[in-house]
């Protein structure tokens, strides 16, 4: 007989439910805007909306359907069902599970989005097969997920793996979270799309400037597409991203020794100009690892990472 | 009925071998020196001898015993009981478990002894009760281990752990792992030394000076002994040891979010002189965890965590 979950990827502009069978395969996908203004309680309706609708469209009965897994943004009480806090979706003390889990009558688990994205990639994208691995988004911002010994590494508030908010430079420029010179200060979108305009203002030449209208709508996305067009300025900018990545990279593989180290999230679609010098930094710094020992790939899942995962929590509770 | 295991704690200069009950207390305490020319094969002679000695001096039965446990430095393959490298033993591929295994007829499990020391502190000392944890050795190098959810992160080549080789500055001082700005390079016993060193050369008043007979005395115990009696500019390594140290254990925070941390080795003697700078650098660095949400504490075990740690492994493996 067929396992069934269903899982829900929660962003600050967007909500994405499906069905998932017990081989990660997604059955049906729904996606839903949502608006910043709207309430929690409001994005709850539209998260049971959505998770009724991609039920519906999967054709499994909701009585077949083991449990649901919502991953979404910010620092969670997963016991609690609860989201402590939210940035993203400037939430504080919000209970996300309980209203979702009588709407349904199955049993619903939270996650952060990450760590969803993470567990997804470990059991059906980059990351299987194997026993330790880490996988890193990187973004408006750069999140992380630790698998040891197969198990998600949470951590005593389940804040393990905010592997964007380690400190790169001590004296760096300062992060969203109040840190300074955090890896995600440096090698997230809007870092590397500040240095390129540092870059530009000093007068640099590069095809960049002809890609937008004014030095303010650079972003990593235009560095990355000038880099790909063979622009040197802007492939320069990604390499020095790329050494800024290996230096936070050589930290997580001497701390928590990976097998193998996926890259996600938009900013990873620069691919092989960002990870070759980030693979070559790690080969110079984490030298307590056999040389070569862990691999950096890109990311599987794309951008079905955060449902798939999500709905591989209820997969792994429900067992 | 009682639960019996044995221990045993190897350096580059001594083996300690113990019996200990199933409550963490040990029954007996050996220790032989052993010399740095001392062939492989000779130092395993010391440790069944050692070994033998301690479960006589116990008065427990050889046949009562469950099982040993050998910490010991370096990089092992823990499955197959070789020690791969130890810089500190000189030695390279050592297979050292199965001829104590063969000498006792009981069974024989090595670990890393830091991750030992981890193991000891965790089920019996500084984080006894605990779920989330990490400790760290500050000697003339620094080790480390990490606990989550109950059980040691060992990692796919059992490097986990390796915080002293964490990159703190990246263009700081070379570590011997080969590396720069290392942790370890910063702020274990030769860094406190050196830095001390450098600011006496500057010309600096200190009581150092009059601690040592020439400056090259100058030692991290020399620091430590000087800032407990007063001195300013030994107070002042010791507080940016702290900050280095802090920055660190941000980072350690942030990614593995352990609910405390424990800081042994002779360095960590210095005590709250280290510990307070490094809890002030970590209010400031680790934001993505509630504030104040791990302690930071001296290790409770002392000189016998690693032998502890190493009988508390077979107490694990036997169970």
């Amino acid at each position: 007989m067929s396992t069934y979950v269903a899982g829900v990827d929660l962003g600050g502009t967007h909500v994405s439910a499906g069905v998932m069978d017990g081989n990660g395969r997604l059955l049906s996908r729904v996606f839903r805007e949502i608006r910043l203004e709207e309430s929690a309680s409001s994005i709850i309706v539209e998260i049971i909306g959505a998770l009724k609708e991609a039920v519906a469209q999967s054709a499994i009965p909701l009585s077949s359907i083991r449990g649901a897994g919502i991953g979404l943004p910010g620092n969670l009480d997963s016991e609690k069902g609860l989201c402590r806090f939210s940035p993203n979706l400037d939430w504080h003390d919000v209970q996300i599970r309980d209203p979702i889990q009588e709407a349904l009558q199955r049993s619903v688990f939270i996650l952060n989005d990450v760590r969803s994205a993470t567990l997804g990639e470990f059991h059906f994208g980059a990351g299987k097969g194997l026993r330790h691995f880490v996988c890193l988004a990187i973004g408006t911002g750069i999140g992380g997920g630790i698998i040891s010994n197969g198990e998600l590494v949470l951590g005593g508030s389940e804040s393990a793996g905010e592997i964007g908010h380690m400190t790169i430079y001590p004296d760096g420029p300062p992060c969203n979270c109040g840190n300074m010179g955090c890896l995600e200060a440096l090698a997230a979108g809007p870092g590397i799309a500040r240095r390129a305009r540092e870059a530009l203002a000093k007068g640099c030449t590069s095809t960049m400037n002809a890609l937008v209208a004014s030095p303010d709508e650079i972003s990593a996305r235009v560095v990355s597409e000038a880099a790909q067009q063979g622009d040197p300025l802007a492939q320069e900018i990604l390499r020095e991203t790329g050494i800024i990545l290996g230096i936070g990279l050589s930290t997580v593989i001497t701390t928590v020794n990976p097998e193998r180290i996926a890259i996600g999230g938009r900013v990873a679609l620069a691919g092989e100009l960002l990870l070759e010098p980030a693979r070559e930094e790690v080969r110079r710094r984490a030298r307590m690892v056999p040389e070569n020992f862990t691999e950096i790939v890109p990311a599987a899942l794309g951008e079905d990472a955060g449902l798939i995962g999500a709905a591989t929590l209820a997969l792994l509770k429900c067992r």
